[in-house]
């Protein structure tokens, strides 16, 4: 074993040092000994969750200069959408990134949206207080949903520039312009922030500025394939980019028709724990159950109400706030027995099978395209709904069949399969599929082996639909899986919204949405295999009946013509053993 | 596309249903329209950090019963070790699960500590309230590190079975003992308590009973799992466990040592962040810059203290609170351009090489055993160390060579071999490598696949060491791999601390340490292959000879003996052969 494996030189560890003779840090907890209840009492201490946030700040994605840049134009981004569909303003969304002069790494990252502004008193607790926000409560599909990401955005750009946000808001065109700059009390998870009126050229919108430390970078996990992924699930947004460099980018809006509106329902019963019930028991403005019942929950009517209460043995006319443990578990079990509807749906808005296919063809050239929107379905409570694209086949790869019934190889097709092999989204013949993850219409760029998403793929056997696919692995070959869940409340493995947690029901919804999608390909991929198969025959034929015919020729003395006639007797009788 | 993809019957979408006909859930954001700011602005509020866990309780570890229960009794055993390790007292931990009569899936799980206990004024904070500890503010080695986990196992139970959680405490044999149970009220984060002076047989130490939903299963990543995998790195703990079933398990200390006592360290300046540094020139009570970068880091003394100033253009008697962004950002590039000593490692205390082997050979029964402890190095400031441990090879699996040269299968050993291939750690000859991750001495059980130790190991060239491994898998063979993160700050990619986020200096160590321990196998491993080679041999030349040495007796009539002495001769010619 190693001296206590100290590396000399570089570390030591006998508490004296050069330039720090009797460093105070190294005092013992206790003295001597160990600490004691009391000496341990004296270091506890609240801890704010801007504090928490900023020592793990890479549970909020901010864990490398490069991913940073990317996770605060994300956050920006969701919340233009958020807030444009929800006022049902198309939106346009404007996302600038400079350079600062003077710092090698530091960069401005501002996005604009034409949205509905944010009135000024909430402006520096949305931007410069951490789980601050108004999505979180309701249940409703939205991008954001936590409370954290823009004013996590604010404080990483304050931790590593020492500049506040910088905030424009102008709420109609009859309104004054306010511009604000907000800093974050670490401490105390408070905001700091000025305001001034402004002249602003706009009639309405939000603008927000950073300054962080970034890196930016094109290809895979940038800002770049951000935005075109954003664009890919929400082509009623447009959306244009500026990068560093001075390059621009505009995605124009595909479509003048918003996602459906979707509302804002109460919690179904089914979905309820026991602590939940209480809390809402004490909570409730309701005096009696029975009215409890129906007005804090979604599908619960007066029959539905009696029927739980009486399950329950509990008066209808029961006081909520009167209700102790034994009869709020009575409560809950007779919940459970009751038949209640399933909750509404109008709180999701999936994207459907058009418009996948409509994005996934504007941004993928391939040779078959397929989409499944299923059937919306409840986690604990919360009504999801899981939807899949494939987009298979480089242009090329597989051959076509003209009206004849002549199987060709376009030339054309196979010079631009190369070309689109450098830049487009399909994977390599020979790799593994692209998996495009998303959430609320949000793009999942990082941690895909950690995601649902992901481990569905895997579990699902592609072998079935033609494919190959190594054990514990996805499918490989030149395909696109685009997934999305939409729901009010996507539970994701971590603060920074990366990947979705392994929940069962999730995953089997998943699976079943991968095979519907599974088949149709699987059809897809068997057509153009006996396609491929007939034409190598058909070459085989072509190649070798020729030379078999001047042997022939050559062995029996035959005239050139009696040569000919021979091979052509041959292609026919081959031909036609071949089509039985 | 699907009409709007709701499946008839199980949802409706139009506002109408059968009990509810007018279901105030159906309200639109903003009447007819979108929702205005003004509206928008009603809905802000902040979330309390327990509301937010709640929702997100799968971010703590609580998304499943069967987890839920594991994430307790973690929670709960971590607390108990740190207190007796700050204690300086050998750890004797209790670990008690129990139905809880009349309901299902209910389990009480109590773990009890004969540590140093908790001062009365505290308890109610500890367990009742998240983001509350000593240990966040402190770089100093600890299992905890987030003051959230044992609260969080408290919130998860009152939420499932709408019990407190119940606390014993006594700090001494003088003092008395106090019983409490605590609440937490989420909506404020905020305990409720009470608590009242009981007898308890008990000197010292403290006991914890939560009432939760849980599933009590076991083999892999059950309780009884990882209580085995604590044991392994933790051989100065007595660990006790009686599962529900009533089946008790005893691991008994190993050592009578406990770990090597670790210092609390200030920050070392090359670690620390703009945003960092103007907070702590704020909050810092010396009155001179000078002494501020003494006092307030670790590592600087008067000299490099003076350099840094010099380097920057500030006095070096400037007064902290009055250095603006300006001068902060020329400090922080000062530090950064000066040459500090790295910070003291006196803060980790690894496990050792001895400690692994031994930890290693207690619970895995294998051929051939190797550990290395690299050099602690730094990431952001924050030192850590890499261990990592092997087992190789069932016994019987290879071949042994006796005194004599002769080489023999020990049938004793193959027999046992099957037997251990069902209930030890080492993975089956055909399957992926068993991977052991620990943090600061906990077994990490969940997120395998998001873990940067995982990486590590894929990444690594195992082929060079003479085992299979697929692209991009794990190595494949009978081998159990064992890593230790130590640090002061272990970066988690969740709050339930599963696995270890992807940092670059962390994956590399990693990696170095992984490569360390692989060239040892791989020399175990060629030679096992040799001798192998050998005895395949050897096995060809008493099986056929004989059989060669009857047909030349038949050929060449040979008599019986001079049958025997040919025989004899040809081996021992081949024999030799061999061996050039």
């Amino acid at each position: 074993m190693k001296d206590e494996s100290i590396q000399p030189g570089l570390f030591d560890d006998d508490g004296t040092s050069a330039d720090k003779p009797s460093s105070p840090t190294r005092k013992k907890a206790g003295g001597g000994g160990g600490a004691t209840a009391e000496q341990m009492a004296k270091r506890q201490r609240e801890i704010s969750v801007s504090e928490f946030f900023t020592k793990n700040r890479h549970l909020l994605g901010f864990d490398s200069p490069r991913k940073a840049l990317l996770t605060a134009v994300k956050e920006a981004v969701d919340n233009s959408l958020d807030a444009c569909e929800e006022a049902r303003i198309l939106p346009e969304v404007l996302v600038e990134i400079s350079k600062v002069e003077g710092h090698e790494n530091h960069f401005t990252v501002a996005i604009e949206d034409n949205g509905p502004g944010i009135v000024k008193a909430q402006v520096p607790n949305i931007f410069g207080k951490l789980l601050y926000g108004s999505k979180f409560h309701r249940l409703r599909q939205s991008r954001g949903q936590q409370g954290i990401g823009i004013s996590a955005a604010g404080m990483y750009g304050q931790l590593t520039t020492g500049q506040p946000i910088r905030v424009w808001s102008r709420t109609s065109r009859r309104a004054k312009a306010h511009r604000f700059t907000i800093r974050i009390d670490t401490s105390k998870n408070n905001p700091v922030a000025t305001d001034e009126e402004v002249e602003w050229d706009k009639a309405q919108g939000t603008r927000v500025e950073i300054d962080l430390e970034g890196e930016f970078r094109r290809g895979q996990r940038s800002v770049g394939e951000f935005l075109k992924l954003v664009a890919v699930a929400n082509p009623h947004a447009k959306i244009s980019f500026r990068d560093p460099e001075n390059e621009a980018v505009v995605y124009e809006a595909a479509t003048k028709e918003l996602p459906k509106e979707t509302d804002e329902i109460k919690p179904h019963p089914h979905g309820v724990e026991l602590g939940i019930l209480q809390k809402m028991l004490q909570e409730t403005s309701e005096k009696w159950v029975h009215l409890f019942l129906q007005k804090d929950f979604s599908r619960v009517g007066p029959k539905v109400a009696k029927e739980i209460c009486d399950k329950a043995k509990i008066s209808d006319r029961a006081h909520p706030k009167r209700i102790a443990r034994e009869q709020a578990l009575a409560l809950k079990k007779a919940i459970d027995a009751t038949k209640i509807m399933a909750p509404p749906t109008s709180c999701i808005a999936p994207i459907g099978e058009d418009g996948i296919l409509a994005g996934l063809k504007k941004e993928v050239e391939a040779d078959f395209y397929t989409a499944t929107t299923r059937a919306p379905v409840v986690y604990r409570g919360h009504p999801f709904q899981i939807e899949v694209g494939i987009a298979y086949g480089r242009p090329g790869d597989t051959l076509d069949v003209s009206e004849s019934g002549k199987i060709f190889e376009d030339a054309e097709k196979k010079k631009r399969r190369k070309k689109l092999a450098e830049e487009d989204l399909l994977a390599e013949a020979d790799q593994p599929a692209r998996l495009i993850r998303y959430a609320n219409r949000v793009p999942l760029l990082f941690q895909q082996s950690a995601c649902a998403v992901t481990k569905a793929v895997i579990q699902t056997n592609w072998r079935g639909y033609g494919m190959q696919q190594p054990r514990g692995g996805l499918p490989v070959g030149p395909m696109v899986v685009f997934v999305h869940m939409a729901s009010v409340w996507v539970p994701f493995t971590s603060e920074s919204k990366e990947a979705i947690a392994h929940y069962d029901e999730i995953i089997k919804e998943l699976k079943l949405a991968l095979q519907e999608c599974g088949r149709k390909l699987g059809t897809h991929i068997r057509k153009g295999k006996k396609l491929s198969g007939e034409f190598k025959k058909r070459n085989y034929i072509s190649t070798y009946i020729p030379h078999i015919g001047e042997a022939l020729q050559e062995i029996l003395g035959l005239t050139d013509g009696k040569r000919d006639e021979c091979v052509e007797n041959l292609t026919e009788v081959l031909e036609r053993s071949r089509k039985i």
